[in-house]
């Protein structure tokens, strides 16, 4: 099954989207420059919601107070801010996390339960709360459901973005016309592990939450959780999904008919927002794709595949428009899992460089023009122990990687 | 016990101060500039040895011909090779590590199974073997007993490395005075894992060759696996030990009393060793030195270090001299391990910066005077789980990481 024949690409279309929902940002000061460091998505009904949180031991202050809101299945806003992690602040943080969530329940006159908080930036420096006060009061106004709500919201997430990150895409479920779309932030600090960074997704299907949030899961290990930046977990990966149940399809279940053109295009929104993630990673200028085939299973080639593309020399020699493949076997080599080592073929860009382990004479004109010109650089790697596959995505390592995070905080 | 208690440090001792070793290098033509390229350590008498090897999948074809030569645990030589690694070369390759071993052996009168062959450089290309043979020929003339058969040898086995690594003790067994001394290269695609980088050892101990093994194994896991430069583990890494027998010791076993006055000689070597190749690593501008207390055991402390120590994140700011603490207890919280998020403590060179997992108001200037004006920065976690230490060594992420290794084929 193609993913075209069951969804469609909704250009320009974000968050507010899918029916039933409203989207807006503004600057309340806790970014330097005058871009939005607040936002919010508000759901015009409590709305069946599911979210996956990062693996970090050392869990931000907002992950607990979303947890909490989270626990009775519904949500109807999210309230975000840039600027401040919120993270290792203690008591302080986790006040300051809880007045968050009541400030926009107030403001937004939705049940304090049904908001989720969520933070990204610097960690372990206290939130200006008085700056995110009047920004809370002031939100309210700044919402709408079209595409400039959207905008002010894509705005007011992003830290060292250069670029917003948002997709769209609509499913028949039954006659029904479901909308699924989703916006995300992340350049630095990118190694998702059942989570994500910031990631926030719509959608107007109705839904079984359990089913949504067992899709969610499913969703991110094949795309968010297949990213790499820097090979850095975050404190405040979060990735959380509303459904507002108002495109009046019959109840999508995981026994629906039409459940799996719903997942493939669910997927196909996180998939988007995670290859957008790592193409915009900190300094990068090129996107890799890491694509494993024949590996003993799929984990193994998920290994495989964040290994490569995790590789600092791989990353150092795609900058460099340098077809060293040698740096790719042994990134392959080291992945911790089984390898047949006589036996591995490897392209970059369709272009073969190893078969059976050995160098092939390939054209180095070629191979430099297809690095140097390429957006997207594809290495394939191909194994004969299995029918394991796997895809990963990243981004090359650049002088402006370093020159970003040698002066982050200053 | 105080290290300086049981063994000396030899100022200006390598490799051939222990008694029975000759060294010397010259330039063959491997590498593309006049430095040396091709190296050999001699023993006048078969040396007990002892190897450890990468873990990498794919090992580079001399790893078998030394494996295969150590299997009766005696050496007698050590020819090694720059400028290429001779890695992925297929079936050539093993025939070339093959007649290495051989003319090594024909040119330095030992015994061909009393070889070991080493390799370093570029992967998956043929070694040019008109240039080794006759940079063979040449090698016997050029060894010698002295500091200058020792430089010869250093600088042979180098590749982005910047300076030369060696260290050598005297400890003593009984009423003998025993040398131990270590050469290494190392600069990137360096992530040792049960191995090394290419390092050779000589000592003239009367020692068991079993035991040797054993302590080699064990000195490496605190030293040489404890560093990281960028992640990456080579397909060629090789620490191999040679004992003489000649300093006329009491045979040395586990159970001499002089035992751990030896083995702690001998893994200051090792430690010495792999500081020296964290420290130039590539790019590097500083030594980082990450030293975990209080995890669950010595494998979490490990896992944590080498996690805080390998974060690009981290790596990046302390090349921009920024207490960014935030970056290190995100990459603590992603090590894998279990730890208690609220009992954390970090220090900076003594400053502390987080104590209970609550930022510490400190003074930034004195941070940023430490940053910028030291060559090793210390960075301290003090977790509450348990009695688990570790410590381990890495280097700063800089600019010309990134510029080595966008071109280093080229």
């Amino acid at each position: 099954m193609s993913e075209k024949q069951v969804f469609t690409v909704v250009e320009g279309g974000s968050v507010t989207t899918p029916r039933g929902f409203t989207a807006g940002g503004l600057h309340c000061g806790l970014k330097k420059t005058e871009r939005n460091d607040l936002a919010a998505i508000l759901c015009e009904v409590p709305a069946i919601a599911a979210a996956v949180y990062t693996t970090n031991v050392f869990q931000a202050a907002p992950l607990k107070v979303t947890r909490e809101s989270l626990a009775n299945g519904t949500l109807q806003a999210v309230i975000v801010n840039s600027g401040n992690a919120n993270a290792c602040t203690g008591e302080q943080g986790e006040a300051d996390a809880y007045e968050m969530r009541a400030a926009a329940a107030r403001g937004l006159g939705v049940n304090e339960l049904d908001v989720a908080v969520a933070s990204t930036g610097v960690i372990g420096e206290l939130l200006k709360m008085d700056r995110v006060r009047s920004g809370i009061a002031g939100l309210p106004e700044k919402l709408d459901g079209g595409a400039a709500g959207a905008e002010e919201f894509c705005q007011a997430i992003l830290t060292t973005d250069l670029v917003k990150k948002e997709c769209c895409v609509t499913v028949k479920v039954g006659e029904a016309e479901v909308t699924i779309a989703g916006a995300a932030k992340g350049s630095g600090m990118i190694h998702p592990n059942m989570a994500t960074m910031l990631g926030f997704m719509t959608t107007d299907a109705v839904i079984d939450g359990e089913d949504l949030l067992s899709l969610l899961r499913t969703a991110t290990n094949t795309t968010f959780n297949m990213i790499t930046v820097d090979g850095d977990t975050s404190t405040n990966d979060m990735l959380v999904t509303m459904a507002s149940g108002l495109a009046g399809n019959e109840k999508l279940t995981r026994l629906h008919a039409d459940w799996d053109a719903f997942a493939a295009a669910f997927t196909h929104v996180c998939k988007s927002l995670a290859m957008a993630i790592a193409r915009d990673g900190e300094g990068a200028t090129k996107l890799i794709e890491v694509q494993i085939d024949g590996a003993v299973h799929d984990e193994a080639a998920a290994a495989i595949a964040k290994t490569v593309v995790g590789s600092s020399l791989v990353k150092s020699a795609i900058f460099g428009a340098d077809a060293n493949w040698g740096r790719i076997i042994a990134a392959v080599g080291r992945a911790g899992v089984p390898v047949s080592p006589e036996r591995v073929d490897i392209s970059l860009g369709g272009i073969e460089v190893l078969r059976q382990s050995r160098p092939v004479a390939f054209d180095e004109e070629q191979a430099l023009h297809y690095l140097q010109k390429s957006d997207t650089v594809r290495i394939t790697v191909a194994l004969a122990d299995g029918e394991g596959k796997a895809t990963a995505w990243g981004c090359d390592l650049t002088y402006d990687y370093v020159r970003i995070n040698a002066a982050y905080r200053t």
